[in-house]
């Protein structure tokens, strides 16, 4: 070999990412595989799977495919907080059975009213509150407030391999967002730290909010209620008002991802789906048809027969959790 | 000069756009002046003015903004044609007298009933139809029907020097949305093509779409009906819904965008607004207080105390519209 071809490969390879692990935080798997090959073909020029940079847009779910949502959800469990710290200062506000159940952390009562109940405790968070405060208090809580049972603040709870697996599909061009049926305004509160995704790239479910001078300084509020609720078959509502375009990569963790992945996976030229099984009680928790949050069944019996890949988090992923901010 | 120096500067001037004018389609007037200095200014690194790049976020209203507006705003044009176009093959979808009059083209009967009249006629072209199916008809409207004065193709009559605007502010690393009354569908089928924006970046009014799944198909189909007005208080609150942070650089054309112009410009740090005047009679229309479509009257009277820019087009623009596809 010519000294200076040997000098040029040297350089590429010391120059070229794509010699170290992309996807290092996972395992050496099936799954792994799959994703990385979709990726090359799709970013291969002049390849027969090609797709140009505009039409790589990535879709991830929130609870519990990039952060945990056990034993809650987050943003459940910050409501509960929020109403508990304001019902000290003005126990009035404890206006129902629901709102006093959670006050006293008695989860049967909280949940005895379902989704309305809990749209009643949101709603003490998330009422009469701009825009601004309530993404400062969402953030604040997320960097301090600890976990019940692993001790982690909650923002440290987001998983290291999607964190990972975001940035290299921005590496290769893709656009990468949030669809969650979370709160689109306590994910953004966050969503730029804990993700790189900015706030324009988080799609969720919507308060009322309305836009207001008051003597003079112009300020966006939040009403309380709820507009728009991005999960089932919402999120492909969802992504078709805020994106605009069908994605072709889809991540999700329960049944209420799978209109997202259906529609994404069933659009033209290659497309990629996958759902997380949390099958890791010794490192994250397992669950999946019997649970409260995130239910995962329907997603169970289906994945095989759509093309759909169940990342398996015991055996696929490296590690689980950022563990630092 | 030492010869390399020389060569050295030879190659900044012939390697640097700065030295071409990025907003040549301007005339040298004070508004050119302003809106380069203000752009200067936020891109300035280590300035007083600098502005990081994630936080250049440019709005836009479209409709007497980017695009004509007159005689009627254009997918309004495009309704009554998709409705005398239906109406040929049946007959029967006529049902009030609002929907006679728009396919007689009696403006006053069309008008009659006001703004639920006009809805009833937006949604005769978008209900039980497919987003998809709908953009593709708007597009092919937007590039082959004909003005009815101008005898421009519709897509032609997009304002030149607004598109080298949004051209010059995306080089200078600015992020450039549409924030519009108009239907958001009808404007992602152009806005590539017209402005350079992609669908993701073009925030406007809603209809109700709902996601179907018919013999294994998935589709979003529009039902017809508003669930979001994008005008007025609408804007800043849409502003607040899909971008998720406050721009700093905001431009319309009629009263329906001073509540946008109004959060824009009370942000911190520097911020720039401007409402195009439409001055042009001979070029284009001339038109402000006493005009159906794109009144701008408030406007008028408060831009100077609110220190926004008043476009004057028949002074400020070099040329109005493309021309050509």
């Amino acid at each position: 070999m010519k000294l200076t071809k040997y000098i040029a490969i040297t350089f590429l390879i010391a120059a070229t990412p794509a010699f170290a692990d992309p996807l290092s935080l996972w395992n050496d798997t099936e799954t792994k595989t799959s994703i990385m090959e979709f990726v090359e073909g799709v970013t291969e020029e002049g390849g027969e799977n090609f797709v140009p940079v505009p039409d790589r847009i990535a879709v991830f779910d929130n609870d519990g495919t990039l952060w945990s949502e056990k034993p809650f959800y987050f943003q459940g469990l910050y409501a509960i907080d929020r109403l508990q710290e304001m019902a000290k200062a003005d126990p009035s506000i404890l206006t129902s059975d629901v709102l006093k159940a959670a006050n006293k952390n008695d989860m049967k009562g909280m949940m005895a009213e379902g989704e309305k109940g809990l749209l009643e405790i949101v709603n003490i968070s998330s009422t009469n509150i701009t825009v601004e405060a309530f993404k400062a208090s969402s953030h604040e809580w997320l960097t301090t407030a600890k976990h019940p049972t692993t001790g982690l603040i909650f923002a440290e709870m987001t998983y290291s391999p999607m964190i990972q697996l975001l940035e290299y599909l921005r590496e290769e061009g893709f656009t990468t967002y949030i669809v969650s049926g979370g709160g689109i305004d306590f994910m953004r509160a966050i969503s730029q730290q804990a993700y790189g995704i900015p706030p324009a790239q988080v799609v969720g479910s919507l308060g009322k909010t309305h836009y207001e001078v008051k003597d003079g300084v112009p300020s966006m509020i939040k009403d309380g209620g709820i507009t728009f609720v991005d999960d089932k078959d919402g999120k492909p509502v969802g992504i078709d008002r805020f994106i605009g375009q069908r994605p072709i990569f889809a991540a999700g963790n329960s049944d209420g991802d799978l209109a997202m992945l259906e529609w994404v996976t069933s659009g033209e030229g290659p497309t990629f789906g996958f759902l997380v099984h949390h099958t890791d009680a010794k490192r994250e928790f397992a669950y999946d048809r019997d649970s409260d949050v995130g239910k995962l069944s329907k997603g169970l019996d289906e994945a095989a027969a759509k093309g759909w890949v169940l990342v398996n988090m015991a055996k696929d992923w490296a590690e689980i959790w950022v563990g630092k901010l």
